[in-house]
């Protein structure tokens, strides 16, 4: 049943309605259509449509459930009553020996009262069970973690139908997504009408109940609306995705780090304090060290707000953030750095600007090979409009960018390399707009790689 | 009974413990007494005690209430029992013909419990009432809002014995305390011993009972620590020191603002989220237009962390803030900005440096008449000892740098003059180490004096 990478559990629940089971092999999903992209798709597309039955689960979604990978949360919306929290599991539909419980949790938001929200983490591997209506998903877990483990990363922000339809197309297929911030744009809407939380659930289940999207707090995740009394930032999206933040150590799902394959992934938050003696910064201060290049050759960090960013919107946003942590990145060599928030795509060559001293006016982004590439992905096409207006001239740093939306492939081949390919919508799902092969920055000097790149 | 300016009730309690009463005339504490500095003064020092009496209320301490200072917040601590939060009120002893109730809280942390924590609001004005033993206090109301009210700021951090002994002494009498933050360091202690918050509040009280206290929060505020399980930021000092953030449309008490005399003064969190979006940076956003500098002329910022230090200790670190925020204290012509946390005293120039755009390299600050001054007064002397080491040369940017620990007195005269003054320990009250006349951003530039300045 398994192989040498694959640890996979076929399973099912019993109980109401949410039939759950890990097959081997690679991840399609049966619910791929194309529609045609639209910038604010209406309420009744049947890409928000609500699952036939009595209190069918809906709006299902994986990520991963600890810091190795050997365990997934399991979430899910119930309409009409709570239903079950109890799963059942095992290697096969007949075979179901384990079971475990979730964790339910709801919020109002305003007027806005949410369905019944399912968290449940499933280890060495588990599966949701609440039965009634039954739904048939499945998902490959991932490869033990190990240096020279091959690994696909499909990095996004949020995704119109048309770029998700893409990702799923793609003859490379992506493993795991990186989510890079801003969902559901709930926020756009009066009160920030969090039936859009919901309708947006529906839409990505079809690729996020079949592989764990890895998660990044945007700015459209704060909701934070004192003119109608909501306060607390991140109130919705915290209760809708979880993360298994403890597990590294974190004291808030904003900032945290997974472990999958061959990468070390680090999530940030562009949205938390991040000053020094802040908790994300002393977490942080405390993560790098942790990493364990032998392991886990590559290092990738995801944030929303990017760092490197020459479009004309939201110029600059990152430099508070950047001017924090930017000396860690190179320090630690950081393979790449993935963001989102501009609706654009641009790659960086590998530079650093972490000389300035307020007194040297040393303060020009120069070539650096232990510096990360630098990728803004918010590309997926949003009810903000593609970016269109840059800097002019491009910026030196800037290796390539271009106002398309798309999806990008991060494929990881060994401990030495990777290959990274960025997609536009608009094309064939083979072709490759802009790519590059990155040599790792810990163990790319083995080869003498590591400078000959940028 | 007031004067022209002044609106001053005199007033007592009945109840429990607390004989707080308004007197007319200049403050000071019958309180003071002259003690040796000591590092980390013994917890039996006289400074600490516990007043006499079942149940004595203690570390009294009041801060402004309201936006434009027509209410005052009490606070005080009992250990023994809750006592009573009924507070009778009038304009002398023998006529207390108002009454208002005051909210209690305690907290935990780690194996620490606090004592019951009253937090009373006196509105027009109010006086706090809990009997038993009876302890005395009075303070002056503030003058009401106006541009030309004179009035006199000592702008504080972290207060040694020996500091806060000078600033009683000054002959120039500051009428409230702006506090950049730094205050029990309780968190020095083994598990941020929280008794330390209790002792620190006794030994304040001969001030803060008497005259308000601005609150600024400090990185030593924060007693962040996940491995006593105590993870949520500010938990004590939130808990111990109330402000009247609302009334400036903020939601949260680390930012917010007050007016007062002739002054608006804005408190910031260098440890609280502050990044483009956040709560704290859209509130700072809405606050900048609201100040009506022909009702209050005087604009006054506090924040904890300096962005301009020329001290080798914590060189650089309020630089994310910085590139955050500056920009926004140029347009608005802040006039003074007060910092704490570098153990040590500077003033800048007025400088700025916002022209910075990554590409250009336009990164060394300049003169600006319309910058504020920066000052960094985190020289109450504290157990971290004194900051001696400074970066060499001094910056252009610096003014005035010097190694000691002292006070300040910022003295408002009228819409276009104040009297700054910075004070040593080791000094006589009336020798002055070094001052300036800041002349108004907003008005100085009517008789032409903005263009003469730093
Ligand atoms: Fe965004
Ligand atoms: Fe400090």
């Amino acid at each position: 049943m398994a192989d040498q990478f694959h640890r996979l559990l076929l399973a099912a629940i019993i109980f109401f309605g949410l039939l759950l089971s890990f097959c081997h092999g690679g991840v399609t999903s049966s619910f791929v259509r194309k529609l045609e992209k639209t910038i604010d798709m209406p309420l009744d597309a049947d890409v928000f449509r609500v699952p036939h039955g009595y209190n069918a689960p809906q709006q299902v979604h994986i990520t991963q459930g600890n810091m190795d990978g050997s365990a997934v949360i399991v979430s899910w919306v119930t309409q009409d009553e709570p239903g079950s929290n109890m799963v059942l599991y095992g290697t096969s539909e007949d075979n179901l020996k384990f079971q475990a419980k979730g964790k339910l949790t709801q919020y109002k938001y305003y007027t806005y009262k949410s369905g019944f929200i399912h968290h449940c983490t499933l280890r060495n591997l588990k599966v949701v069970g609440i039965g009634n209506t039954t739904r048939q998903f499945w998902f490959t877990t991932p490869p033990e973690v190990g240096p020279d483990v091959p690994y696909t990363f499909g990095p996004h922000s949020y995704d119109s139908n048309s770029t998700l339809s893409h990702y799923e197309l793609n003859p490379i297929k992506g493993e795991a997504v990186l989510f890079v911030g801003d969902l559901s744009y709930a926020d756009n809407y009066p009160n920030h009408d969090n039936v859009r939380w919901d309708t947006w659930g529906r839409f990505v289940e079809r690729s996020v109940a079949y592989q764990p999207w890895i998660w990044t707090a945007g700015n459209h995740e704060i909701d934070f609306a004192p003119e109608i009394g909501e306060t607390k930032p991140f109130k919705p999206f915290s209760h809708r995705y979880t993360v298994p933040y403890k597990a590294s150590g974190s004291t808030a799902p904003f900032w945290y780090s997974i472990k999958r394959a061959s990468a070390h992934v680090i999530v940030l938050s562009s949205y938390s304090a991040y000053g020094k003696y802040t908790p994300q910064y002393k977490w942080l201060e405390e993560e790098f060290p942790k990493v364990n290049r032998s392991e886990t050759p590559w290092l990738i960090v995801l944030m929303h707000s990017p760092w490197y960013n020459s479009y004309n919107y939201h110029y600059m946003e990152g430099e508070s953030m950047r001017v924090m942590y930017e000396p860690w990145f190179v320090q630690n060599k950081v393979d790449v750095v993935f963001a989102g928030h501009v609706h654009a795509y641009e790659r960086s060559h590998r530079i650093s600007n972490i000389a300035y001293n307020i007194i040297n006016g040393d303060c020009m982004p120069v070539d650096d090979p232990s510096a990360p590439v630098y990728i803004t992905i918010g590309d997926g096409g949003n009810l903000e409009g593609l970016a269109t207006n840059m800097t002019d001239p491009q910026p030196k740093y800037s290796a390539y960018r271009e106002a398309s939306f798309g999806h990008a492939i991060f494929s990881i081949k060994n401990r030495t390399h990777a290959y990274y390919a960025w997609h536009r919508n608009q094309d064939g799902n083979a072709v490759v707009a802009d790519s590059m092969w990155f040599y790792n920055r810990y163990w790319g000097s083995v080869d003498g790689s590591i400078t000959t790149i940028s």
